[in-house]
């Protein structure tokens, strides 16, 4: 609109000039205020968030990487800032693949690919991410304006096609081994593929995409009853591909999407889309940040809230022969792959002997072994900081006389114990 | 923005009567043109989605709620259209709670009050849903706006208050007990409440309102290390109340917010904050529709994946004097709760025995006998519809070598059985 109004401003200015009468000055002066006060509304409109150029940790309202950094100091990942280093391709742009993408750009990723070739619609909706002005536009257009405006230093690529295509598949291909991002980065252009698609076609232009690349990747989907849902860790040569167990029963020859009759659709629910989403976004960050343990199977049974873990070793009769040349190549990596590790586990033991755990204690934690932890009196130990006091589910009995050697709380029951620990680990 | 420019269309009008020379007719008619082309740029800005008067299980693109009503048909949910008879509470708009409230709004829920004192910053960008052009608006404020472009058939009831003082207690006390969205409904005005703030003393005045109420609420919690979370289910009287097992170290007579250190802050993940939203709002969606097993306490280790399980009973020496009230009460129900439960099984046991358990079969499943089973011949049931072929993981044996009363589907291993079992139910 800022164009328009430029232009006005231009019309106006040739018409005050083939005007010769002095005495309609005031009403054109008065025109082109207006016109500059339009202006200038149309660009204080939403303020938009700035580029940041380093993550910083300083603990400011102002600062949208503090809580991030925040899980450097709290010990959980040793270099939070590593996150802009990695590429990430989502194929998919629905109800999980959208909102996982929100999270990896609200995460602070360097760059994620983006592929779908379908539109948002109203029926949409009931999931999270797409809103009801963005109907008609297509899912990746919809997905880059609005993750562009959340967070300005993710780089965005947008795919607007089906990779199930010959020619989807081979951008698709090539999207993937472009390392323009970082030249210096071993292998291909990406560190990992999500796969967050609804149909087997595409699952398996994913899975022959990654086999042909030797490219990890992570599978992700929902049931059709919308009530349970799935993640999975995908190595080439190293765990089951899509292919090594293909479901019983498969479309063949036809467009899946005619399979289903006339008048009926799947359901969904954003809850459960926002949990596959949570969960697999979360095995990315644990996979790429190095921390916890990246599952290799994780499933989500919502009704029982029960939550199956499995392997899966690769198929020597897999009827994928990129996933058979991986195997090969998994098998006779070993000896080097044990040569590294031992090296590793080496290099490990050695830096432990030398320097201290963690250098900055900032939160002034220190060891006790059991002596002196016997050793101390029930009245040091009360000396808690100034505005803390102890609450205890039985209040009954003064704390006092806690005899000075029996361990600091007197519970009978190691349940109430448990109850207690959890309860102060998880709020 | 519409009304400047109409202001600035009269002023030009004004200038144009008073030109008496027609050479300048062109030139004006040009300006105004321009401005009529603004004003229809402006007007067809984001167009808002209209309300809805029912919901509709038709299957078009344009039905925001076809996904959903999808849960009848798939025998999931009984009535989902009751879910606009609901109102929920959710106290806390943060990383939690503003997904919660996105979830139910995208689900249709029939009334939402949202309550939260805090602004927006940009500090809160690591986490889903605020956007940073909403950064200085309060939370509230910043929810109800696109809480409504989302969803506007959900009535939103705006808070922006601190429950933890005694005029911010009273109003939220009053505001939970106001039944004129449901005149005809039993109990209080909202059928749940769900906490999603981040400390003790916000629990504690969440808890004291359910526990004088005798409302059902759940509980929800992050880490201070952003890796693990959890939910809990608390029915006054019946289950454990928040009071009933304290955290064994409490702040007393300070802001617990002051207590934390100049320069350190908790950290917080999209990821885990939006599992924990997921699975708090799916609890929800069970304990108002009735599907599903409602878990009493649901916990989330996302390091190892781990999701463990409690039940937790009051404690009949809890220091909250309404949690031993409706202790009491639930002792003395007891026979009244025994003969409902029986009078239900006899119900339940009687309409079975009447009529067909799936009226209209959308899926035509039918059931065979063993017998029927066995005697089907492996050329009848090579009749998938066209379209469909079977795939399976070894294709080197011709199926057709299958003798007639084995199993369908000749499989070696049990494993792999279930591998390809999992792969269909999940895909």
């Amino acid at each position: 609109m800022e164009v328009e109004l430029k232009e006005l401003l231009h019309d106006l200015e040739s018409l005050n000039q083939s005007l010769h009468d002095p005495s309609h000055r005031a009403s054109l002066d008065k025109l082109r205020l207006r016109i500059e006060h339009l202006t200038s509304m149309e660009r204080s409109g939403p303020a938009r968030r700035l580029k940041v150029k380093d993550m910083s940790a300083e603990v400011v309202d102002s600062n949208p990487y503090s809580r991030l950094m925040a899980l450097q100091r709290m010990g959980i990942v040793e270099n939070y800032e590593r996150i802009r280093d990695f590429s990430v391709a989502i194929v998919g742009i629905g109800g999980v693949g959208s909102v996982a993408a929100e999270m990896l750009t609200r995460c602070g990723i360097g760059r994620l690919l983006l592929y779908d070739y379908d539109k948002v619609e109203l029926a949409n909706m009931n999931r999270l991410f797409f809103r009801p002005e963005q109907a008609g536009m297509t899912k990746t257009d919809a997905a880059v304006q609005t993750l562009s405006d959340i967070n300005p230093d993710v780089v965005l690529e947008s795919y607007t096609l089906n990779i199930t295509t010959v020619q989807g598949f081979e951008t698709f291909m090539s999207s993937l081994k472009n390392k323009s991002f970082r030249p210096s980065k071993e292998g291909i252009g990406v560190d990992l593929v999500l796969s967050c698609v609804d149909n087997y076609e595409a699952r398996m232009a994913v899975n022959q995409a990654c086999n042909e690349l030797s490219q990890t990747w992570m599978e992700s989907g929902v049931s059709e009853d919308a009530v349970s849902g799935h993640i999975q860790l995908l190595v080439p040569g190293e765990t089951a591909c899509f292919a090594c167990a293909p479901p019983l029963v498969v479309a063949s020859g036809v467009d899946e999407r005619t399979l289903k009759r006339e008048g009926v659709c799947a359901a969904s629910l954003p809850t459960t889309m926002g949990v596959v989403a949570g969960l697999l976004v979360q095995n990315t960050l644990k996979f790429l940040l190095k921390f916890g343990n990246v599952s290799p199977y994780l499933g989500y049974n919502s009704l029982k809230d029960y939550f199956p873990t499995m392997e899966m070793k690769p198929n020597p009769q897999c009827s994928n022969v990129a996933c058979l040349e991986r195997q090969q190549e998994y098998i006779l990596a070993k000896p080097a792959r044990d040569a590294a590790l031992k090296a590793k586990m080496e290099a490990e033991s050695l830096s432990v002997e030398e320097g201290p755990l963690h250098a900055d204690n900032e939160w002034s934690i220190s060891v006790l072994d059991d002596n002196e932890l016997n050793s101390m009196d029930a009245t040091s130990s009360d000396a808690l900081p100034e505005g803390l006091v102890r609450e205890l589910p039985s209040a009954d009995e003064p704390q006092r006389m806690v005899p000075p050697d029996a361990p600091l709380v007197s519970i009978d029951d190691l349940e109430e114990l448990r109850r207690q620990l959890d309860a102060l680990n998880s709020t």
